[in-house]
């Protein structure tokens, strides 16, 4: 047991599970859903295309990426898509929104041992019921004392919520795969991070430390690596 | 100033601004939309059952109202519906989610009013990127200290609530326009509630008190009854 942290966050898509991988199928899905009248690389850079202008509207989840869908096959085939294909595209929402989230290796395993001596916290960026839904598929739910669901990652967030709780930014470690929104904005209002890159390109074995903006933070290859950062943090 | 409450919390749709009848203009765009197909009832009433059957995959929301419009669309039509006229409704889509809120009358004054010597929340239903913009559109955002956006209005959602900011049920009030929703879970928590019908059917010009499965609440006709109820309570 050790007194370094009141809470121990994690971000949730792509750092507890799949999700990434889970919107490339769907992307592929519309590909081959437009071969009769685009190639499929042409098909999903559209999509991408108009899902980006679209946030702005619909916010970012499942519901916006199908939208979107819906939007560019008809854009793409000049007005010509069959209902029977817009119908597969609302199936596939439907399974897309009741699907179970793929844990990383070692995820389960890993929140029981932190769970023991320290609270945990999931904060998620996106869609409030699907998040909520995916966390409660997840099966990992009960080793999160707080779960947040919050539409942007930036500093004013995050120390909204070190708010509420009354946790000082020194007694707060936010672990994550994007350092945009896990990592950076965490150490600006002085708290630590631990990234762990999603798509993992280079080998080394030890955590490492590192240095972003002027900000030192950790990084480790997977999350059972986490616990020996926490540890050797508790040991300065 | 009186430290009765520690906090007193609203519920937003149809409590501080217009959501239903925005919603029924949806309905009858719809109705319109579909006559070539069906009539208006029949349109309006087939929307409905999808509406509700698909809360289970989407949840709340205009995103959510809007997928099931276009369900219903080729259903009623029987995969005969017009890409034009599926465009039409993401069209309608954007300018749903864009829209600003109209607030009842006296809002925007009662707030000002009770922010003075009280902290104020807001806790809505919904979906998180559009009551987080609403919240942002309608102006009121400066008058709540706390915003909450829930995907249930249960009992142990406003237990959860008032755990995490540390007040007591007996400090706590919250005002709202639905029974099941903002009332009957709060006072099941030991807390207290004042119900604002949304369509008010009968005149009386006082607050009145009620009592709902043995618990008590009151009633006023319009928010800016608010202070007066509140004020009462603190005399007591």
């Amino acid at each position: 047991m050790c007194d370094q942290f009141d809470v121990i966050a994690f971000d949730a898509d792509d750092t507890l599970w799949h999700n990434e991988a889970f919107y490339l199928e769907g992307r592929e899905f519309f590909g081959n859903l437009l071969s009769n009248f685009v190639d499929f690389d042409q098909a999903c850079l559209s999509l991408d295309e108009i899902e980006k202008d679209n946030v702005h509207y619909y916010g970012y989840g499942i519901k916006s990426f199908i939208l979107s869908m819906i939007e560019t096959a008809i854009k793409l085939s000049n007005g010509q898509i069959k209902n029977d294909t817009i119908q597969a595209i609302l199936v596939y929402a439907k399974q897309m929104v009741k699907s179970d989230p793929i844990h990383f290796p070692g995820t389960s395993e890993t929140l029981e041992i932190l769970a023991k001596d320290h609270d945990l916290m999931i904060i998620t960026k996106g869609d409030l019921h699907e998040q909520q839904g995916k966390i409660g598929r997840s099966g990992l739910a009960h080793n999160f004392r707080y779960i947040e669901v919050v539409s942007e990652k930036i500093p004013a967030t995050y120390s909204a919520i070190l708010n509420k709780y009354a946790i000082p930014p020194t007694k707060f470690i936010m672990i994550g795969n994007s350092l945009r929104s896990d990592i950076l904005p965490v150490l600006e209002i002085g708290a630590q991070a631990i990234y762990i890159p999603y798509e993992f390109t280079w080998v080394h074995e030890n955590v490492i430390d590192k240095t972003m903006n002027g900000y030192q933070f950790h990084e480790v290859e997977n999350i059972s690596q986490v616990p020996e950062v926490i540890q050797n943090l508790c040991g300065q």
